[in-house]
């Protein structure tokens, strides 16, 4: 984390339908907007070349919104979906904003801008806006975030893993089922195609022939529609799955998971947990940890706007 | 990696049947002694204590022979196969040693031998040693190392990716079907339980009723012997499996792949390639290089001669 300041922040968080910005002081959210940006629809509704200028122009006008409105803000960051290189600013691949491959995210804005710009993956950005949140605790912190997709990010010994090229913690797309539901990073049976806001609804209308929003689905599992329930119950099984995979492989004592599904956490919470300790190898079962996000949400913008600061 | 030294150091590498000593000068062996000790069979026959007290002793026996003959040997490591914490020295399960739990093999060999004796995981252990016989690769390093079982282990940024609770990269028990074979672990389906020497046998005797060792199977395969090569096709693709999952999570460049198995290679490595490119994720598909391992196998001892010296 780095050293308490007086200076403000900004952390973006970029989603598949919104585009939130917060301005931090230290871990303190001073001021929040937050809109539909809707750049999943954007990808699918115009050619590549478009959609990455009207992405670029809709994020650049809400920074300088905010940098004209607070003058005295030091570091910008963004957490955007995708496999992005934290150095370079490459964004390779965005499985949920179809059509955006190689495009240099980070490089651009800052020339939109006239300012560094820092990017970093969202799942990343949220990991290391939790492990500040939750004070910095030992033994490591895995986070994972349900919304459009599936982000994941590992904090250990302070540092968030980013991998040699920026792709580590691809937590949404570990394949929990050969042959499953294809997904937009152009495998098969990724978790993100069980436990994802987006795959809940395509899960649901798979049995139902309905096209209903999570939430819609959650409120019909709460009335004890058996067929909701059983999407739900699938999303907490698979996620399971996932995360005791990486807990086999990092070791980390402290699971965190956030994002707008974890609202529906009652309706999965049973089958994560008798998965998650069924496929954790024995002596790791009594030493983990598994919280939800108590950051409502903010963890994303928080981690981008601390993580700029450091890595400049 | 420890400063180069005039000093010697002591690296053991334990199997489940096969205990390996080597005296070390820097990288290079100057002195090996290895013989069949069983541990697996002393673990059937004994109750676990007496196993425990019988592997204690052959296993300190012969490190006061090497310690006798070579008094200048200044620091001693041991990479045991299991869930090992490298800071307490307490091994708190061996799933190819069954009965061996809650043991203190550090400080119980320590106490025997009269001198600091330092124990890593063998995955992990060996891990090191590829990565420093490789000259220290960029980018990073995961080694697989199948023998008995399966080891793993990783290294990024120099330093051994130990977890929380040492128990990091266990690779072996990454479940890679689920209600498949029953494992030493506990769990069912581990890849340990496909790609191991022991797998090998047990798997080839499913097909055919034939008990026969690994290598045998090896020889049948190679004269055309259907069953044979399926069983090594399988091997390769679950060893895949979860090599990709791993690598989903820690983005490494290189994977090194070493043990008794790896002498079999040409029968595994088209169903290895196949779904470790399928089961990537696609941008990371170009940027992994899988080699075999260069050290003739000597890389257990190797890394645990020299994290015996760094961790003291």
């Amino acid at each position: 984390m780095p050293e308490s300041s007086t200076a403000l922040r900004l952390g973006l968080d970029v989603g598949g339908t919104n585009l939130r910005l917060g301005v931090f002081s230290n871990l303190t959210l001073l001021e929040e907007t937050r809109f539909q940006a809707n750049y999943s629809n954007i990808c699918k509704q115009y050619p590549p070349g478009e959609a990455w200028q009207q992405i670029l122009q809709v994020t650049a006008k809400a920074i300088q919104a905010m940098l004209d409105k607070h003058p005295e803000i030091q570091s910008i960051g963004i957490g955007f979906p995708g496999f992005i290189n934290p150095k370079s600013g490459l964004l390779a691949q965005s499985p949920n904003l179809p059509g955006l491959l190689n495009v240099n995210l980070g490089r651009d804005l800052s020339q939109l801008l006239g300012r560094k710009v820092l990017v970093f993956n969202d799942g990343n950005a949220a990991a290391y806006g939790e492990y500040c949140s939750l004070e910095l605790p030992a033994g490591g912190l895995l986070y994972a975030g349900l919304g459009t997709g599936i982000g994941g990010g590992l904090v250990a010994n302070g540092k968030v893993w980013a991998g040699a090229h920026g792709y580590a913690l691809e937590l949404g797309h570990l394949i929990v089922e050969h042959d499953g539901p294809e997904c937009g990073c152009g495998n098969r049976g990724c978790v993100e195609q069980y436990a994802s806001a987006t795959a809940i609804g395509k899960n649901y209308a798979r049995q139902t022939g309905k096209q209903l929003s999570a939430h819609e689905v959650s409120t019909l599992a709460s009335q004890g529609d058996k067929q909701a329930q059983s999407v739900f119950a699938l999303a907490g099984e698979k996620l399971a799955q996932a995360i005791a995979l990486t807990l086999n492989i990092v070791d980390v004592e402290n699971v965190v998971i956030g994002g707008g599904v974890v609202s529906s956490w009652a309706l999965m919470e049973a089958s994560f947990i008798y998965r998650l300790q069924t496929d954790l190898i024995r002596v790791l079962r009594d030493k983990v940890k598994v919280s939800l996000s108590s950051s409502g949400d903010n963890a994303g913008m928080l981690g981008a706007a601390l993580l700029a600061d450091i890595s400049v």
